[in-house]
């Protein structure tokens, strides 16, 4: 297990007090700001914190009480994330359960189109209903293999999952209030979360701005794999936004503005920037919005132990981010040869992933497993990851790869 | 609530005793053999058994201690039922937990074929891998709108959910031990439920046959929405039969045998028969195993409360069994009119359901809800249920419909 390097001596400073959580949650946001301190040796396993009691503590792995990752061997091979191993990455303390107590009563302020309002939810239930399947995942998920070890969490592949939204779309709603107001480019969502006292909100609000395009496939969703949408997760209400990354699905959302400029949040102005390494954030350097295409192998792997020699089933997931994703990639040399994977189980749309298989004989030795993805506009996932000083985006297929014996 | 009028003596008989959950399974299989007594008062909710307590309790409908039912409020719009609300049906009490606790180790004995052997979970693992998703029904789902008020479970429409299946094909497992054996029309599972001393095997052991056909899409499947099958519903290994109603899906299966007869158990020769009202199940009657087209409303409903008049998105599931679901239809006026539904969500394959919505404007008044699903072999669901002693596949649409105050 690893762990969250900056924000330990904070949390540990804050230890005991009541405002351990909250302080925590701020830390880990705050932490982007903060010098890299050398890493602290393996700390013992964490127990789920409160909001998350419900998750499977043997399937996730618990950096921090705002940072829970799925386990690579607990991702299955049935499509959807079950809610239960779901990660966790929130960037401030989760609102209080009173806000999911009355849940149609959560009110959303719309503004930047013809007609402004405010909707409560039992409201935006009248207006539409589409679901949409999506790879939800952690900008820095992958973090963990940057060899620079930048600061954050150190996410290896669980911090993300498949997961099933309804909710109504967000252009049905925009339509009812008379389109969007002329000159606006951005969505712009803005989070419910309790923002501390005494610090330029600036600072800490989560509000983030996608381009208006997004719109288009972006739902307003009441409901998570079946039920309504877990406090840690985001209920009552959280904007989705297909192929974009976590940060830009706005939790608890109280605001949709469409705007003409980015969000002056630190979050969006300095926060998530694809920044070179050795270099700050800043709104000159791209914002970490689409993923694109990437895929790793779940089984086996090196957690489950030696593999029995002949048939093995090699399987993992794959995603195109924006795109389908059109084929898979197996090696089991390191990425000297590459055989074809078949793709199983059901294709939930393109925002969704997909799990493959490759059945392969092998005899008894090491093996360096790899996969690697191509989506349908003939994007192939890469070897290698794009340097960044955040550790963003790890779509790299041969950091990804994991070493398996065969006994 | 409503509950399964004649075990209700015996359980109460049993209550306090040690092996009360034991004999109140037993009680349930029993009970189709039972003279039939008057439905009782509405009792109090009944707490979750023990091994079921991860399940929802604010989602289901507790009938027994192996009778557990999705409130029709829970399905939400999202496809997959999850875990937690599906419901259950056990025709005997569950095995011990130590039957998942080195699931790989689970041993499976099939017969019938060119090649018979005994093969473990872990060796199953390695021969194929494939998902399929389904939906998984009693087949007594709709029993309590039968007016007759057949013995068994009153389902409403909760004995049912769309659930997503891994395992191994069991046409590769065939193919890997040699074909089915000369003569051989029936696939015939038995589950490892610990049976009663001192009773006949054969009047209580779960054990049903299938068609040989059904083999084609038939799963051996460890894994469940994403996590292993948990014991409840039939881990560490479930037949999955695809299109058949759940009794025809073994739980625990401890052997899968190709033979040239029915099994000779109780549960398939006199269980689970389309018998004429006032009969008893007998072999010359056909058995509970196909599901046809059907489809149900799960919002707004009665238990809603008074809608608010104006837009309303009337939604709910639609199947077709054996065939995918080409269209839904939704009648706000009792089966009078009806106006084409919208189906919503990932298209999960044949034998999945489908969401529907229709965005309909309801001024203040009373309305009966209905909705009538076709296949994609053009069967429309039915207007009225087929009759039967034990109230099986009730698919009727006006039986399914529901009265809703728009106020």
């Amino acid at each position: 297990m690893q762990h969250h390097p900056s924000s330990l001596p904070r949390r540990r400073m804050l230890a005991g007090s009541a405002s351990a959580l909250a302080a925590a949650g701020l830390a880990s946001f705050q932490s982007q700001a903060l010098a890299q301190t050398a890493a602290p040796a393996a700390p013992a396993a964490k127990p789920l914190p409160g909001y998350a009691s419900f998750k499977n503590a043997d399937a996730v792995i618990v950096h921090s009480s705002t940072t829970i990752e799925t386990k690579r061997s607990a991702f299955g091979s049935s499509v959807v994330t079950p809610t239960n191993q779901l990660y966790v990455r929130n960037n401030l303390p989760t609102p209080p359960e009173s806000i999911v107590a009355d849940r149609d009563a959560w009110k959303l302020q719309i503004d930047g189109v013809k007609k402004p309002r405010q909707l409560s939810l039992a409201e935006l239930k009248t207006m539409g209903l589409e679901t949409v399947t999506m790879v939800l995942q952690c900008s820095g998920n992958g973090r963990g293999f940057f060899p620079s070890k930048p600061s954050g969490t150190q996410w290896t592949v669980g911090a993300a999952g498949c997961v099933v939204w309804s909710g109504v779309p967000v252009r049905e709603v925009i339509k009812a209030l008379g389109g969007v107001a002329d000159g606006m480019v951005y969505m712009t969502g803005t989070g419910g979360e309790v923002l501390p006292a005494g610090i330029d909100p600036k600072t800490v609000m989560v509000e983030r701005s996608v381009p208006l395009a997004a719109m288009e496939d972006a739902l307003l969703a009441w409901e998570m794999n079946g039920e309504p949408v877990s406090l840690v997760h985001g209920g009552p209400l959280r904007l989705i936004v297909p192929g974009y990354t976590g940060v830009n699905n706005i939790k608890y959302i109280k605001q949709l503005a469409f705007t003409a400029k980015e969000s002056e949040a630190h979050i969006m102005s300095h926060g998530y920037r694809i920044s070179p390494p050795g270099s700050k954030g800043d709104p000159s350097q791209p914002s970490v919005q689409e993923m694109s295409v990437k895929s790793w192998i779940n089984s086996p792997i090196p957690e489950d132990g030696n593999q029995a020699a002949g048939k093995v089933q090699i399987q993992g997931v794959a995603f195109g981010g924006m795109n389908a994703v059109k084929g898979v990639e197996v090696s089991t040399d390191g990425g000297k040869t590459w055989k074809q994977a078949r793709l199983i189980g059901p294709d939930m749309g393109k925002y969704a992933w997909r799990q493959f298989v490759l059945q392969a004989e092998l005899p008894k030795g090491t093996y360096r497993l790899a996969s690697r993805a191509t989506d349908d506009k003939g994007n192939v996932q890469p070897e290698t990851r794009g340097e960044n000083q955040s550790g963003y985006n790890n779509t790299s297929w041969a950091d990804h790869a994991v070493t398996v014996t065969v006994a």
